[in-house]
């Protein structure tokens, strides 16, 4: 196992600049944290350029690391906390190549965020359309990237079990519907239609929109329908991720 | 409009205890930050002792907050900064007097929550049972304290709306079921009864579990019977706030 105990090492250097998503897109690969992360995108044959493990990662998976095809690199404290964006890193981190997923076929149950920001909530709703079987995650403009560590750490490795694509949601919506797949917006509007008078299809695709504003206007106009979950308390809404799962496994 | 310059003042120095649980079980009192938050609270005639602004604060809602009957002090950005625990402060903090909740009544929807010890989930959960018309959540042992900042931001004012009760769920679930009220567990197990295969009722007392543990194994004995949410696809399981909202809706 090869070492590095300097934070001024060139490969370190480069790696650290993955935690941005201008350098994830250059490059064409990012970096996942944690045993649990890397363990899944290994089982599921994702390409790893390289896993950095530290004192910690050595003790607890040094075994299980010695089994694995990938390059490793043992680093000191001071490089891993380069590398991870967490108060305490998690002992293990691996630099991924991005999945070229196949086309999209407009078949089948999507999910479709627009301008969803926080990522936290876009991981959980990945999450949770992999838990629903849904077909895949589609992400539109302002949605949060599918590779920053803090949707990583949500999505809990879904990324590996569905496609996830960055795309333009005004221009999929049309081919939807032009395949016979309704397309359903969200809104919290009471003439809208309530979520479980709508018929259960195989084919469906749901669009979920930001945390604040809801679905853009334009998006509303262009769906079959808009459905909306009743609120009978006093809450003003839902969390997004929560409504998500709800009008998921209403599809169920 | 009283003024607090210095970090050093004697109620700035008491006030920043209320960060920590010992302090605000001590004080009756805790910190809620935010014009939404401070406004929901007065709304709903919570006890405010006192509210701090900023300078963007007394531009935002100056005129907003001289028509109310509480004391305000007017700080700098060094003693908001030291109020706040986030890294852009709100403006506003105000300090909140706990509610004295009326005694649990063993009728109606109860989301009980067992060891959930992400605040993000406990506010989330709390927020959605609220939007679901539960009558109130209990926080058994080992669960984020409700008046935690992290849970009063993603409960977005839901604790003036239902009772949030801190409690042993070992002694209460006993209690629903004298009162013929059903106690749902909830389990990954294929063995439990699908969730949507159950009676819809009036009375319900849903238990909700740890992230990584799920819900203790003395409580899953107890209860009438303990519901499953199938998963479909790849992934282990579901966000417990995501999980906590799909069941909560199922028994609307």
């Amino acid at each position: 196992m090869k070492e590095i105990q300097s934070t001024k090492n060139g490969l370190i250097k480069e790696r650290k600049k993955l935690h941005k998503r201008k350098y994830r897109e250059q490059e064409g690969k990012y970096l996942l944290e944690g045993f649990h992360l890397v363990e899944e995108a290994i089982k599921y044959g994702a390409k790893i350029e390289e896993i950095f493990i530290d004192e910690r990662g050595k003790k607890e998976w040094g075994t299980w690391i010695a089994e694995q095809m990938s390059t490793t690199y043992f680093v000191s404290d001071e490089v891993m906390k380069q590398l991870s964006d967490l108060p305490t890193p998690q002992g293990m981190i691996a630099v991924v190549q991005k999945e070229a997923f196949a086309e999209l076929t407009y078949q089948g149950k999507w999910l479709l965020l627009d301008n969803v920001q926080d990522p936290g909530n876009v991981g959980t709703m990945i999450r949770t359309a992999d838990a629903a079987g849904f077909n895949g995650v589609l992400l539109g403009k302002g949605t949060a990237d599918v590779y920053s560590t803090k949707v990583l750490r949500s999505m809990q490795g879904s990324q590996f079990h569905i496609p996830v694509i960055a795309c333009d949601l005004l221009e999929v919506v049309p081919e939807f519907q032009k395949n016979q797949v309704p397309v359903y917006g969200t809104e919290l509007n009471v003439d809208a239609v309530q979520f479980n008078q709508v018929e259960k299809t195989a084919n469906v695709a749901l669009v979920l929109g930001n945390e604040g504003q809801g679905v853009a206007a334009e998006l509303l106009q262009m769906t079959d329908k808009n459905l909306y979950i009743p609120i009978h308390g006093k809450a003003e809404s839902l969390n997004v991720g929560v409504a998500a799962g709800i009008l998921m496994y209403a599809f169920v």
